[in-house]
């Protein structure tokens, strides 16, 4: 047992090169084993564990930074670097996070989440480093499917201009390499093939040489020297050394012995360059294997029989939406969907196999989804952009400046809004009405269930203009489920009519506003319940009712306290002019929210229907004591 | 006269093609002789003339459809499309807009202003028609600035894969390739010099041909079929192949009768084509040509003379922060500074020269601005990105989450923010308190005058966390020059304490405040008159002293309504907890803003300080009649 006397990254250096396959299967097993206990991302692990091996045996972390594109396959790293034993409290509350977090560990140089960011960090990173005179090596870690992503490419822009020192290693992993992650992928397969012919050259070359004449200089003429037959078809050729950008590879990502050669190679450069390694996802879990995608992210399992479906599961919201669009699609030939690199987390994978001409995946690019979108709504047709929350934050001018302002009609289906739980403070859905609510033309929805959802879906197609639906990771709510006005533009549902109380829920926040209401019923009072649906627009009838009718004015939602839905009623509150009401936003505050399961945080932040309670009655306790 | 004739595309088509050079000559003298009297964008739209009628001689709009990457270069389209003559109004209120509008003219069929965005929106337009079964042409004309920004890049990356039938125009004006767009322009400039090496090539075909033996079969060998010389170094191998997209190329763009062959032939490929060509900014008109950054865009001028610096003009805040940025940077080694490719319009330019190694200019490319900063800041930097507010909406997701997550210290110094003026609705700086103040850890402040930008740009470096400084265009404040207080984190300047009114002001919006205050005493009442500085933290104790003991508050800001200063106050005033204080919020509505000048704008939506000050009487009045 090696892992066990690895404590930082200076232990796994004691090895000779030859035990780390050894300690990679141990890594291996103890990934399966925790992981399959706490969930968590296994595959992608699986994937890096000799990478990571090799890269902590060349480099020196702390003082060498290594830079991991969105992060979740960290955990080798964090093994590595003393964490193993606080892997049973992975994404739990308070424990370990599933990504790089700099406060957690001295080895963890820059904290990531979010696709291709990698390199971009890595290049101010180099910088400081030669602008200090300092010398540590510079190590981003970036997926095949992050180079779809705009700013990696702007990253790779920039590097390559100016020579700075800097080590790109590229994971392909293979079973991203598909049609629809972009011509860059199937570029980077090209360059793997390229090799496999180029080890074919030694053929070649003795059938030339067998030549009566000539035979060598034309051999030479093809391989030697610039601008030869070698340069055509081999990656000296490249796109990135097109860019300036040294490329190395492609190299066998589970030959330690090979990366390590290679890697102590590249610290000698001066330059920029980028190491194509090839790993394969799940690799040493066979179930993972061969199912990579289900093991991209799972919950607990049983390590011996591996993940079982549940089929006892209820809908989720994405379930919802999948199903949903299959009808709106069929009905309507217009409809066509987006999704950026996550056709199964949408719900969207069906629809892909239903309408796949009216179905676009256009890889890890938020950017462009939204101008594309807006592009075949110009051209007369209704995209619906299905995408999470956290990730819709890179299309902000997008949504602004492409969409909007030409006042189109693009559907943005905004799933994981709210707590996502597990991935922490990275990937919380908490800012989107926030960031959308105020922009111009935009109608920004939220449903309190399952129905209401597929309602607003259909007036969402039916409306001519932009218009965003907000809805929570997990299953999808089933509470009131029989009560769903009918949706019209801007107006809020009463759902309790009753007096001096209103209670205001933005969407999936009924379900705590429910048991508000009726603990408050049960302690005498006689609250009104209003599901706001529209923050924007706001209903104004609603506005006027509250400040003439209600003296106690409580809103609800899962979003950040400002500029969020409760900001927005307050201004609007004001505008129309108050007198002696209160008003009382329950919200997240404006703070980053770490990970944890969603109930655990709601309690934490004074989100769960108990913690709104309580405050709700200390204020209306206060005020009849005033 | 040809021009007179032409009021729509199909004129250009009755003349022969020998003519259209004589057109492309009328069209730049009207051009210079329109744009120097009402201002404008001059030397881009002098720069694709002959292009732009090559376009209207081979395509038939509207039915095809031209995409303007950027949109300033639109201006021959304008004319040749039946606009010419409202050009005496161009980019006036209720004029001309200096963009493509499709709701200015059938002839524009996407909107556009911000960069790099045609192609994407090409894509969507493209697929439109293909699954609509029509048949008509889209032409996306993109520059090579924007070629650096990362959502053409991602366009690219789709567009490639497909095989979707599409024309790229890439117009490469040399000026703009110089070592600081990157690796992409640099990697242009090559594709430019290949062709010429590749048109010695008969010169070496000459010499193979007169080898004794097996000339030929060697330049056969270098020069026909696949994987060959030819291939290494051509085109036919450039990224653009890679990606799976046809490159043409590179090309005269001041030869129109070589581009209507090549857009002739171009329109039969039933796949993405890329036309690389060839244009000199400010072709036609001398003083542009050799001068062709000054002529970008321009003010009125004596078109005889050319344009002559303005001595007399008062410093801009661009200006003030670029002589404060070369004393900051002089005493603290620490402080970088970014741009995304606007070093001249930021101020940034002298600060390029005297700190070369401190100095990054990064393409169009925010996002990568933003996140690089990031990685500047954890490797011990203190980098500050002057950037327009309305580009800075590109970085949303950047600064929420590789900037303001890690809480690192990256000074976000926004110039053009509230209204920009001419360029109108696409670039005024109007949402960005709305789009920061709500994010974690950001300090978002703005000052009065051009004394007090000083001191918070002291203080930003001096904070340690990312800070955010909004300042407008045009002329620096000197309004209450002498007068700036201490700065101290998340507290407001109270400039004259009054009673019962309090005027809140947000940074620019003083001038007007300091009117409507003086007015205010000349009418007897005794305002209170407080400078805000901070949008974000808000002061806690202003709220608790407004809500005490004002009757009335006015905040005034040159944002729009919603998410913005006084939204973020009312809230907190509600949450303080208000009785019979009436709020109101002056701030753009909650919509696009036009082109036209400020002045014209602030009163067209109660801005100014007459506006101001009838609503705020009427406000009083009425409440005090109640």
């Amino acid at each position: 047992m090696y892992l066990e006397k690895i404590n930082s990254p200076e232990d796994i250096k004691k090895l000779t090169i030859d035990k780390l396959d050894i300690l990679a299967g141990e890594i291996r097993e103890f990934l399966v084993r925790s992981v399959s206990q706490t969930g968590g991302h296994l595959a992608s692990n699986l994937g890096v564990v000799d990478l990571t091996i090799a890269m902590h045996y060349c480099f020196s972390c702390p003082r060498d930074k290594f830079v991991w594109d969105v992060g979740h396959q960290s955990y080798t790293h964090k093994i590595l670097t003393g964490r193993k034993d606080e892997f049973n409290t992975l994404r739990k509350l308070d424990g370990l996070s599933g990504f790089p977090k700099t406060n957690e560990s001295r080895y963890d140089s820059f904290n990531t989440g979010h696709s291709s960011t990698s390199i971009a960090a890595a290049i101010g990173l180099a910088k400081a480093r030669d602008l200090m005179g300092h010398s540590y090596n510079v190590v981003s870690v970036i997926g095949d499917g992050a180079m779809t992503g705009g700013l990696a490419y702007e990253a790779l822009n920039n590097v390559g201009r100016d020579h700075t020192k800097l080590i790109i290693i590229l994971n392909d992993n293979q079973m991203s390499i598909s049609e629809n992650v972009g011509a860059m992928s199937k570029y980077l397969s090209e360059l793997i093939l390229t090799q496999k012919y180029m080890n074919a050259k030694s053929g070649i070359q003795k059938s030339l040489k067998n030549l009566p004449v000539g035979g060598e200089q034309i051999y030479n003429l093809l391989y030697k020297g610039k601008g030869t037959l070698k340069n055509a078809i081999m990656p000296e050729n490249s796109m990135f050394e097109h860019l300036g950008i040294k490329y190395v590879g492609p190299i066998d990502g589970h030959d330690i012995k090979r990366m390590v050669n290679v890697l102590n190679k590249a610290k000698k450069l001066d330059i920029p360059v980028l190491i194509h390694v090839i790993t394969k996802k799940g690799k040493g879990y066979e179930p993972a294997e061969s199912l990579p995608s289900v093991y991209h992210g799972v919950g607990k399992f049983d390590a011996k029989i591996g993940v079982v479906p549940d089929y006892t599961k209820k809908e989720t919201y994405s379930d919802v939406f999948g199903r949903k669009m299959l009808e709106i699609a069929a009905n309507n030939k217009k409809v066509c969907a987006i999704t950026a690199a996550m056709p199964s987390g949408t719900g969207l994978s069906k629809f892909a196999n239903m309408f796949p001409k009216r179905f676009f995946d256009v890889g890890i690019a938020e950017e462009y989804a939204v101008t594309f979108a807006a592009g075949l709504a110009k051209g007369g047709f209704i995209p619906v952009f299905a995408v999470y929350s956290t990730f819709l934050q890179r299309s902000y001018d997008q949504i602004l400046h492409d969409v909007c302002i030409q006042n189109l009609h693009v559907i943005f289906a905004i799933d994981r809004a709210g707590i996502v739980g597990d991935d922490g403070e990275t990937h919380q859905g908490i800012y989107d009405i926030s960031y959308l609510a105020h922009i111009p033309n935009l109608t920004v929805m939220a449903p309190k269930n399952k129905v209401e959802f597929e309602r607003m879906l259909d007036y969402a197609v039916e409306f001519d203009g932009p218009v965003a639906i907000r809805y929570p990771r997990g299953e999808a709510s089933e509470i009131m489920i029989a009560k769903c006005k009918h949706i019209e533009q801007g107006k809020a549902e009463y759902i309790y009519t009753g007096e001096n109380i209103a209670l205001v829920s933005y969407g999936a926040m009924m379900d705590e506003a429910a048991d508000v209401y009726s603990s408050l019923m049960d302690m005498g009072y006689n609250p009104t319940l209003i599901n706001a649906r529209f923050a924007s627009p706001m209903d104004t009838a609603m506005i006027e009712d509250l400040a003439e009718n209600y003296k106690y004015i409580f809103t609800m939602e899962d979003n950040i306290y400002s500029g969020g839905f409760g900001a927005l009623l307050s201004q609007k509150m004001c505008e129309y002019g108050i007198n002696g009401n209160v008003i009382h936003n329950f919200a997240f505050p404006d703070m980053y929210v770490e990970h944890g399961k969603r109930d655990l945080l709601f309690d934490r932040y004074g989100l769960s229907a108990e913690k709104i309670l309580n405050k709700i009655t200390d204020i209306i306790g206060d005020k009849n004591n005033d």
